[in-house]
């Protein structure tokens, strides 16, 4: 058996990056709970975290949690990963003003793929620390029966209490009945893999209440103590206003290139770079340069280490640094933005290079990409026919030393 | 193919009685599709009627959409019953101002097994327009798929505007969430056994509609109409103020004795007579006497002769005007009552008898029942034991000519 969490990383595991942690009495907290471990040798600790795919692609949001839990498996507890590929298909309703679309379950599977692939990049997934489960092996075994005992557990009033849905009943929105069945669902999943400590945004406290609460009226516990709830901090975008999310855009996706990646964070607003390094890097906060712009670059580079390597995290810097270099004054953020909406896909690279502006005609732009004067983020590139804006938002295009547009999509 | 119904009982079917019929409008009502099914000598239309076997007696207020659902059946239609096995297991939450207690599965099957037996005396269950179905046989087939399917049909709004639902919901009653699932359910029945019309009471509208849409939204119709709802009045009880109901104590059961089912329907209130004629008993309206004591009468021993046979009552109305005699100006309305409550069972019928104050000790009680001046709604009893008061609740235990007492059990 692998063993447990020393002291010294017990305050790491316990305090960075966390918001709160309940129940948390002085009889009853998490802290006693794993010291008991400890000293009596038993069995390693249950950490529970749930991801919906209901998109295919993780951002360094994710990554928060994501982290948390391997800090546990490195304590040497068991983190289990939940794919709620059957919960996806309702949707959190947690902070949505309307019902979620339904996602089939090709959609689902899809995303959950991608998800895996880029979850590896965190948690240790060979280690025996590891369980990885879908929900859907235990909610599609639920019969109706047992959706009733779930239901009859809870009321309409505890329902509508919660963040989201009073907001929307009070405006006339309409709350479609299924939506309340996501917590008491997601909060089976606690029951079924019995879990000893539920990880999640600060977001997810009532859910992760409803969980305890299943597992205390669940029979077959016998008296066993429920899970605990460990809240962690919603991750700020690179806007520096809103919760990092693909669909506001201001987020840094984990299979980002690394020039893409390192220009995004080597702009994180002043406010945000302390908060990046506790949440996103095991970095000693206290280590950290003063200067605020060397700040911004340390952060770039650590975590586009982390994600690629030291050497494309090194290498990425310089590109960058070059870029801005050609561009004179410019600092990258400062670099106009082309809309890609304006593209008709499919599309050949001299026909983006000419309708972004950057060549007056289209000879000018094949001649300019065979002269190998056309970069995106950085590399150089032959003429070729994109499918789509995939390969192209958020990266930099480059004509010769001076020309640059940033490509976005809205 | 049995004859579907003429114009002449097709009045009686879609009128009498009957509160009303939705939808109804010029081009969609119901005796438009009767009559095109008359023309096409097209399939009879298939009725459903939900009973959740709650509670084991049925009552006359029961028989009203029974009775109905008979006329269908004389009419040519298919009669589906159907035996809420299920649902009954949560309990429709109509009118209820708080969450039903849930029964198990074995109270259940009792109760529909003394429903059955006493809804045989209505419906003609050996015909082939009978249909008998347990909505466990598809109920418990739902998988959480299903479910949510089902409960995405319906929004929170739309539940609590449910008369029940709101009143509870405004007065910070606990609603539990499996308690909107009934609806639901309920109208699945129709979805399952592809019905025509459901009958149903005034209070049912709501579950009714649910069904109506639930068929609306399912694939498999191919858009084939949906179900007419057909509303009944409710039966006002005994009292004359509450719909007739056990636990207001203000009925007639159907296994009521023929004495105690006479003597209490001899005085239905005037108010009430009419509509108990017209609800309970297929006789003319236009032929009843004028004379309210009569008409009493007359509807006592009507519905007595239905339930037992005429012989049997027109001796529950000869004993009941005994009675009245032998008590002198006594009416049998005025006839003191005595609280089964007060006996601890099991109970010998001399203690009893000693207990109620009908004699003055166990030993006159003995000698009373040895000579046969003891009798039960007019019958000789000898001395037994009693297990409970199930036998005896709502009789008139008599000791000699002058002596009553009413026994009741609160």
């Amino acid at each position: 058996m692998s063993q447990i969490s020393t002291q010294s990383n017990l305050s790491t595991l316990l305090d960075r990056g966390v918001v709160e942690i309940f129940p948390n009495s002085e009889t009853d907290n998490l802290a006693n709970r794993i010291q008991n471990l400890i000293q009596n040798g038993d069995r390693p600790l249950r950490i529970k975290l749930g991801i919906d795919p209901t998109r295919p692609d993780l951002h360094l949001g994710h990554t928060v949690a994501l982290r948390k839990l391997r800090q546990f498996q490195d304590a040497g507890h068991k983190a289990i990963l939940i794919i709620g590929d059957f919960t996806a298909q309702i949707g959190d309703p947690t902070g949505r003003s309307e019902a979620r679309p339904r996602l089939t379950p090709e959609e689902v599977a899809y995303n959950a793929e991608t998800y895996l692939e880029q979850a590896k990049k965190i948690i240790d997934f060979s280690s025996d620390r590891f369980e990885l489960r879908r929900n859907g092996e235990w909610l599609n075994q639920l019969d109706l029966q047992q959706i009733i005992t779930l239901q009859a557990s809870m009321t309409v009033g505890q329902m509508l209490a919660k963040e989201g849905f009073s907001d929307r009943y009070e405006k006339g929105n309409p709350i479609y009945l299924h939506e309340f069945l996501y917590p008491l669902l997601q909060g089976y999943d606690s029951v079924a893999i019995d879990s000893d400590v539920e990880l999640g945004g600060t977001d997810q406290k009532f859910n992760i209440l409803v969980g305890r609460d299943l597992q205390l009226k669940d029979k077959h516990r016998q008296g066993k103590p429920a899970q605990f709830g460990m809240l962690l901090p919603l991750l700020v975008g690179l806007d520096g206003v809103q919760k990092m999310s693909k669909s506001v855009g201001n987020y840094v996706g984990l299979t980002d290139e690394p020039l893409s990646m390192y220009s995004k964070l080597e702009k994180v607003p002043d406010a945000l770079v302390d908060q990046y390094f506790e949440l996103l890097t095991d970095i000693d906060l206290a280590s950290l340069p003063e200067n605020p712009r060397e700040k911004q670059k340390q952060l770039a580079r650590v975590i586009v280490s982390q994600y690629h390597s030291p050497e494309i995290a090194l290498q990425a810097q310089q590109d960058a640094e070059q870029i801005v270099i050609a561009g004179n004054t410019k600092d990258l953020g400062d670099i106009p933005e082309f809309n890609l909406a304006e593209i008709n896909f499919p599309a050949p690279l001299h026909y983006l290079v000419k309708a972004s502006g950057l060549c007056k005609s289209n000879s000018e732009a094949q001649s300019q990409i065979k002269n190998g004067a056309v970069k995106l983020d950085g590399e150089k590139l032959s003429d070729r026919t994109f499918a789509n804006a995939n390969e192209l938002t958020g990266k930099v295009l480059q004509v010769g030393k001076k020309k640059f547009l940033r490509l976005v999509s809205e």
